[in-house]
């Protein structure tokens, strides 16, 4: 029977996932794919570190460019992360023909237009389901399902660490600290949490999907990035009374004058489907030209299911050798990637939540109202807390009819600078 | 440019979406697949028949044959519907040499094995996406995405009608006839509405998912099938006072024992992702070995998202035609399909929904509860309605805990012959 060799550039959490997978399915994957695949030479930094599964300690070395150049190693799995080295071990693995499954979404965030052109000059093939929403095929749909489709837009929970924060805080009133500390104890967020929290993790994911679905490179430092670390219990339960859940949310459409793209938290309607995935899953809603709404949900991250993933993208470039077709998916999803304006976050149109703590005067909610009146910005509702000790600020929360970002953000400037105004007002973004 | 050339057999709803696709997404698809895709020739049965899109009159014939021969069609697109006739076509085109992309569940359901060995031994391409689920790409999702991993069991809304119906009964008390009335006035809802309501259709789908799924042929003919005819307005009223809902699925799952696969309204938790597909939207929720659970979602029918999957498909088959390397995706999931044996119904080991109409009298529910315990049948609530109408009978609405359905058919059975029920008691399923 053919056999595959695989080298795998890493053996932490999801490298020992492939290890594990590729031998608990062992049966099942040579069954399907007709051929065996086997992992020929393992890289690691510490050879003599515990690891989650047993391997021949002779498949374990430190030389990375040995496992990438070795002759009888057809694919070369990169789970090291990080954005300057892995470049190069992929780079290198493309020169010298062999195919490249990475689950690296800084990577190719940041350079996955050089690693695409460099594998379609050499005919090879990289696949990365895993790099956006872990185990959820979100890639192959969208290259392959959707493929005769025109994406509109895109609302995806694609941070499962944001969205165990935000599913806790809606769960009962405790501030994000709080929840945040919980979360690194019970695994689903890292010891420097920055990357996920602040949006950043999402920002690559953003990236690529925007380059799978509207065709078009955008750079990470040119989208919008709003983390879940500013929001107060009162903001969940204040959504709540109004019919609606946060989310952490990544956004993006395709209009005329450009490419829209953001990752902020974001107010969506309890009737959404996405308001009801919960802890540490993620989701993609897409709304496309033929098919009308979609969505694509499991886990976004943990070892067996992104190891599912790169395991998959491991028997499809297999398929793809055994039939002497490598090549055959076009990496860009338009062969020349076109390039496309970023919208202003400006220009945003959308519905908002405003929150400002006030003090508990006559004539504030009139100031207030006064000023969003004159940024052509209009009030649907209003709550106004009442003071828990007198002499304490209260806090106002506006839900606004579609408006300007631009027109709000200058709006709260001027908020902020009421003398009846206590802290520097906070917004929400609203979809529908 | 190459160009592929495509033969369409059937020119109704579904025909002609894919007609209007491939014109509106023309230059997008040509980019992406770096190759046209041209429609050669279309066979209809009534050429002068006015259609929903404009085709040039040279292309339309009513000799099928004459299509499937054309020596420039390279792929042969199936959407006359029906069995025997339908079968005669894709087995002519296949023995031909072409590539055969089909819509048609009740085709695969019956003759699936037989077409997919004919398209082996003939090195062609049979892709059939939109035989399931509509436009949600899940075959690919099953076949691919998650190719790596071990299914454990699925639990689908595959029929759209079913759903609209069960959607709006849950909505307002009102009775399955009207409905349905109002469904097929919509159009969610054929003439002939037996093929979805009374659960065929959606049979036929869960065959086609059990042979992806589990690797092994079930017949239609062996599934257990029950409609959702007989669902009463006080049946959605009590689910939702249990925080429950009913949705028509399909359910299948490999056991040591053999196979699980049956389809049925059921009642699952409300909080359940399922729950929330309403209307005439399918989703295939799948629990997998490596991944967990995973969620599929959109449009299961209608013209242009049909279309939709069977324009991917020929783009698919498209790229394997472009690479030379047709035949590269096993049709059969295992190279070799495994025999195994249904599980009877009757060890099914689940929660019911019991219900009975009762005479109102002293001691009718000690006997329920009775007939009940002797067949190890064990009550988590019990409902009593209270008469409207002196006189009249009284619906009693049980849950059980998990219990063998052997043992509940058998005592449904007794109770309906005490002399104080007036009705044969009905039953649903739950799922948690």
């Amino acid at each position: 029977m053919r056999e595959i060799g695989v080298g795998l550039l890493g053996l932490g959490n999801v490298g020992a996932g492939v290890v594990k997978l590729l031998a608990d399915n062992a049966a099942s994957i040579q069954a399907r794919l007709g051929a065996r695949v086997a992992v020929r030479a393992i890289a690691v930094r510490e050879p003599d570190k515990r690891r989650l599964v047993d391997v021949d300690q002779a498949l374990v070395t430190t030389d990375v460019a040995a496992v990438i150049d070795r002759p009888d190693v057809e694919i070369v799995c990169e789970l090291v992360g990080g954005e300057t080295e892995a470049l190069g071990y992929v780079l290198r693995a493309i020169e010298r023909g062999a195919h490249v499954v990475t689950a690296n979404k800084a990577l190719l965030a940041a350079h996955g237009d050089q690693v695409f052109a460099a594998a379609e000059r050499r005919g090879v093939d990289v696949y990365f389901e895993a790099a956006v929403c872990g185990g959820v095929p979100i890639i192959r749909a969208l290259r392959e399902g959707l493929a005769s489709d025109r994406i509109e837009s895109i609302y995806g929970i694609v941070n499962g660490t944001s969205n165990f924060i935000l599913t806790a805080m809606a769960g009962e009133p405790r501030g994000f600290g709080e929840v945040l500390a919980e979360a690194q104890e019970l695994g689903y967020a890292e010891a420097d949490p920055a990357l996920d929290v602040r949006g950043i993790d999402a920002a690559h994911k953003l990236a690529i999907l925007v380059m799978l679905c509207f065709g078009t490179r955008v750079r990470v430092e040119d989208l919008f990035v709003e983390g879940i670390d500013r929001l107060q219990p009162i903001d969940f339960d204040m959504a709540a009374r109004f019919g609606y859940v946060i989310k952490p949310l990544v956004i993006a459409a395709e209009h005329p004058d450009g490419i829209e793209a953001r990752v902020h938290p974001t107010m969506i309607p309890r009737s959404w489907l996405l308001a009801a995935v919960s802890g540490a899953k993620n989701a993609l809603y897409v709304k496309s030209y033929a098919l009308g709404a979609s969505l694509y949900y499991g886990a976004g991250a943990g070892m067996m299911p992104t190891a599912m993933a790169v395991v998959s993208d491991l028997i499809e470039i297999s398929r793809n050798v055994c039939a002497g077709a490598t090549g055959r998916m076009p990496l860009r999803s338009y062969q020349h990637m076109v390039e496309r304006p970023m919208r202003p976050l400006d220009s945003l149109h959308t519905r908002y939540y405003l929150r400002c703590a006030v003090l508990d005067r006559p004539g504030v909610l009139g100031q207030l109202t006064t000023v969003l009146g004159d940024h052509e910005i209009s009030i649907a509702q209003v709550i106004q807390e009442g003071p828990r000790d007198p002499g304490r600020p209260v806090q106002v929360v506006l839900l606004t009819h579609a408006a300007r970002e631009g027109n709000v953000r200058h709006a709260l400037g001027q908020i902020g600078r009421l003398a009846t105004v206590v802290e520097p007002p906070s917004l929400l973004r609203m979809a529908e």
